[in-house]
Order: structure tokens, then sequence, then C-alpha cells
């Protein structure tokens, strides 16, 4: 009730009477409930969330049970007809004036919808962006311990699979053998497509893995991360079977010491682009600047990408409770690429590394 | 370029000088081009359309080289400050007026952003809805044979999984394997998430596998999808491990008669009213109408659901070329489901059924 409190606490600043919760993460973070939306037309259901008063989540048949077992602050209801005949009903009821809703989850043609039905009832539709994003962006202790559970879990399957690699299984074979044992060790799903990329494969930041069979010798970028009680991690390691050359040896160095700034620059106050320079820097000093074309890192959640990003545009100073991701990389077309990441919260005096997994980090 | 024509003739009609596509699988469907979007926020792409000249596939440069390998009559042009300044930059050069936007694929947010950027250019941001999607829904040839091949290679996927199928094993153990299976066998990814639901779990038309142990003599609803070349397809069975009784094979034949009624309803000028009514006639003087909840069916293409809808409330006729599920069920609380579905053309004499697996169809 703690952040339905607070974000009432919003509503009633922005004088909204209502707000209506899309977005799937956003849904869980207030409710609990976990069912997740195939696609944003198909959405298992949302939150009605008066300034006052019982919350509402707002479903269809397939979902009353697991709704009612998991969203227990909240009264369910059921929609027959659709989404917009129940508002049409319940907001007159209600006495709501002005309804809020997530302009940056709703599809165009859905928000039309919605404000002739209001429009006609003498409600207004107000567009919001990311007031409840917002509040997740800081996590909790309990959010930061879930999250380190996921972080670990996920360095286990790491471990499990990096220990059955051999040369001539495909990139695709691994990424399969990687997500199925996330499934079978409890996770609830990957919380991305697992890359795996050989040799000159790793030169693209988001290499789709393929048929191209693994090679003694040449970096292996394996990027992966799963989602456990909701909570998403995020990892990669690049490793080499067999003996890596001078010149893999002389790069991963590089990678690490970016990584190792950027970790060691990271801490409330810091901007997003301060910690990015920390690791650019680096990477810069050694004539490869231009080799490392994506930001240091991202924040991690309930959704796998959220805020803050770091980054050469993000001005905005890191606050502690922050979850990010430190993954510099150099990337070099036809030969491939290296990059290190591991996920880290921002506190008060540094950043504690959740990862435990040193796997060729420190070579 | 066939398709494009068409495309352009209806842009003509509207008076929209260009039209910009975000919908993943109309960009698929114009273009050839095959990524997939993680999210509706995070797009490999959009497509711009203009009434005449060299259309545009507009993306990143992550995408870059897999763009220009598939969507070979398009020009490729990258956005490394995002959509918008892109756009704003193209649409006065093309001499853009009215440029149409997919409101049914477009977040509220992004198109407000969008017809603030337009606007400043004097240029009309028009919404509209399923253009592209209207295209889709009568298959052309090549579509068939497309999603025939789908349509086998899952029952391929199907019989090795089912003889494999053993007392004990979970439901989640028996989706993912039949998951791990299609990737294997060379499937883009499944369609769907594969539902495996034993006894009394498939009572619930869309439930989720979970670590329920398979049991003898009860019915174990399979229904399971996957993507070859871009197309679905989407098969139910109904498995029992050992002997079902007689009250399974009653509620089996009766399914199945529906099912083969509704198939020989089913052709081009019949509504999809009509079609639906013709199972549930069926299911409705056994006594059971109010088990069967669900629709008959829906359309399948590129996407797992499109139209047209076979069920109680669509009035529009079927035309040749559309390809549906026909896939009635009935479910008893406590005891369990029983849903047949296959797929079929929609044919001017009738209704050409694309599945050759017979596995506990005609008991």
């Amino acid at each position: 009730m703690e952040k339905l409190n607070a974000l009432r606490k919003t509503l009633k600043s922005r004088k909204i009477d209502a707000l209506l919760v899309t977005q799937p993460e956003n849904r869980r973070y207030l409710s609990r409930y976990s069912a997740t939306d195939s696609s944003i037309s198909e959405s298992s259901g949302v939150l009605l969330i008066p300034r006052s008063g019982i919350p509402f989540l707002l479903t269809d048949s397939r979902f009353e049970l697991h709704a009612g077992s998991e969203a227990k602050d909240f009264e369910i209801m059921l929609y027959p007809k659709g989404l917009l005949p129940l508002l049409q009903k319940l907001l007159p009821r209600l006495g709501v004036r002005r309804l809020g809703f997530e302009s940056h989850y709703m599809l165009h043609a859905t928000a039309r919808k919605l404000s002739a039905v209001t429009g006609k009832l003498g409600i207004e539709s107000v567009p919001l962006v990311g007031l409840v994003e917002k509040m997740r962006v800081r996590k909790q202790q309990e959010e930061i311990g879930k999250i380190e559970k996921s972080v670990l879990l996920n360095e286990e399957v790491f471990q499990e699979v990096f220990a059955t690699l051999r040369e001539g299984q495909t990139e695709r074979e691994v990424a399969m053998r990687i997500e199925n044992t996330m499934l079978v060790k409890g996770a609830e799903r990957p919380s991305f497509a697992t890359i795996v990329a050989g040799g000159p494969n790793g030169a693209a930041p988001h290499a789709v893995p393929g048929s191209r069979p693994l090679m003694r010798g040449e970096p292996i970028i394996i990027d992966m991360g799963l989602i456990l009680d909701g909570y998403c991690s995020d990892m990669t390691r690049t490793v080499v079977l067999g003996t890596p050359d001078q010149k893999t040896v002389d790069l991963f160095r590089l990678v690490r010491k970016a990584q190792l700034a950027a970790t060691a620059r990271i801490k409330a106050g810091v901007t997003g682009k301060e910690a990015d320079r920390a690791a650019r820097e680096v990477i810069t000093e050694a004539g490869l600047g231009d080799k490392f074309g994506h930001g240091l890192g991202h924040g991690v959640g309930l959704a796998i990408h959220e805020a803050p990003s770091l980054n050469r545009r993000n001005g905005k100073k890191l606050q502690t409770g922050m979850i990010v991701t430190i993954e510099p990389g150099v990337y070099l077309p036809g030969w491939g690429g290296i990059r290190l990441e591991n996920m880290g919260v921002v506190e008060e005096n540094g950043c504690r590394v959740l990862n435990r997994d040193t796997t060729f980090l420190d070579l």
C-alpha cells in the first residue's frame, strides 16, 4: 500500500481523480499481479487507481483466478465486453472528473476511443507520461534483494552452460541451451533474447545467434539475462575456447579497465554522463573511442531497460537505490567484439557490484 | 512491388502523400524485412511509403545489414538521433503534405510528438487504422504455401514430442520440449506461448503450463504453433495417456463433430457468425453450449491472431484466400477440457484443411 499511497499523492498534486495503468511492469509494481501481455493489443488487465478508496484490477475471465490470487489489495472486476464499456459504468460511479492514462503505453487509436467515451460522460482524459516509472527508478531494499537473486541465478545458468561449451556448437544451439537452463532452474523467462556471437559476429552489439559454429581462440560474446520473481538480470561475458592471442588479451584488459574505471566513478550525485565518460576515456586513450559505439549502461528492474541511462547525453545525477548495468565494449568489424557487463547498485559512497562471476574478467 | 502498388492506390484515394508503417507484421509484409520488435517501444525500424518513388526503410545502425539484405526494394536510411529528427528532414524533401500513420500501432505519446514535429512543418499527420491489415486478410498463393509449410512443421514437432510423452512429465517440461524442438527443426520461434494443460488445468482455455505432472487417463490439451518464414501455424490436440474413459470419448466425439460441422460449413460467402454457429449448434444440442465459452476461430498469417474472427459477432462474409482456425472446445471446471484445432483455407466451394495429423481426432 506504501507504493499506492505515494502514487496517490502525485495524483492529488496533478488534480487527477483516477489513473488507468496499462503498462505491464507498472501494473505488476503496484499490484503484484504477475501476468504478462503477449503484445500491447493483448492486455491481461489494467489497473484503475482512484485517488482514494479501493483500487481496481480490470481484466477478463481468463485471468480472474490468477489476478485474485496475487493482487490482494485490489478489487478484481471483469470486462466481458471489453475495457471501455466497463469504464463507462465505473467512472461515473466513482465520481471521476479527470482520468489520467499512460500516454506512453496506450495506442493512439485506443486513446482516441477512450476520450470519445469519457468525453460523452463529461470526463476529461489526461495523458500522463512516466508517473509510475519515476517511482520505480530507485529500488527499495526488498527489490534490490530480488534483483540480486536474479543476478545470481543468471550466473549459475551461465556457469553451467559455460562448463559444457565446445568448439563446433552453433551460436543458436548455445543460446537455446542457456534459455532452457534458465527455465529449468526456475526463471520466469529470459529477460531479453540471449546473444551468443562468435568471432566476427561479435562486432555487432545486438547480434542474433545464428548457425555459425564456435571456434577456438576467438572471442565469443554471451549476453544473457533472466526474470526471477519479476525482476530482471543482465550480464555479458566474453569468453574464449582455448588460448586467446595477444590482441584478444589486450582488448579484454582494456575493456575491463574501462569497466573498473566506471564502477569506481559511480555513486550518488555523479551524472549518467560522467559515469559513461569514465569508461569512455580509457577506451579513447587507447585510440579505440570510435569502436565503443553504444552507451555505458542502463537501469534494470522489473523492465530490462529502464531509467537511468548511462550515456553521453544524460546529465541527471544518479541516486541511491538505482540499479545500472556497466557494460563497455569494443567492436572491430571483421574481427569481432569484447563486451563485459556487470550490474551494480548506486550507493551513497560508491557502486556495489551485484555480480560474483569473474569468468575471463581478470585475464 | 505488387503489394506496394495496391497500397499506393489506397493512399491516393485517401489523399495521403506518404504512409508511416510501424506495425511489425505490416512492415514485413510490405518489405520482407524480418526483424522483430521486442516491444512497441523498441522498434527495429519503420517504413515510409510515399505515394510514388522509392520507399524507405528507416532504422538504426544495429539493423542496417539485416535490413539491406532483405528489404531489397527499399532504400535503407539510418536515424542515429531517432525517427523524428530524420522525418523532420525527409518529409519536406519528399513534398509530403499529408502523412498517414498507423493509429492502431503507435503509442499515444509518440503520435503527439509526431504531430508536433509535422505541425511545425505544415504537414498534417493523419491517423489511419488497419489499411495494410486489410490487404493481409486474403492470402496469395505464395503465402498459402508458406502457411502450409508452417502447419506441417508444427505437426512434425507435435508428433515427435507426442511419441515421448509419459506420465509424470510436468506440463512445463513438455511445453519447453515442444518449443525447443521447434527451434531445432528450424522454426523462427513459437507463434505464441505453448499450452500444455492436463486434467482440471485444461478447463481454462488459456492455461499456463505449470508444475503439475501428466497423469494417465485424463485429457491433456496441447495448443502449439510456430513461425516459419514469417508465417504462423496454430494447432490444438487433446491427447490421453493410456485409455480414455467413456465420458472422455463422448466429449472428444462431440467436439470433433462440431469441428467437422464447421469445416463443412465454411466457404466463401458464409459469415464468421454462421461458421461459428455450425459448431456451436452441435455442442448446444448436447446440452453443453455454455461450456464452449470462446469463439470458433481466428485468422492466421504473419500474425497469430488476425482477421477474420469466427465468432457470434462477426457478420462479415468470408472470402477466398482467408486462412482460419477451426477450434471448438468444451471446458468442464474441475474436470478438464477438450479442444481440437485445425487450420483451413477458405475456398470458393469449401474449406481446405491444411492439417494432416489426426492424433486422437477420430476416436
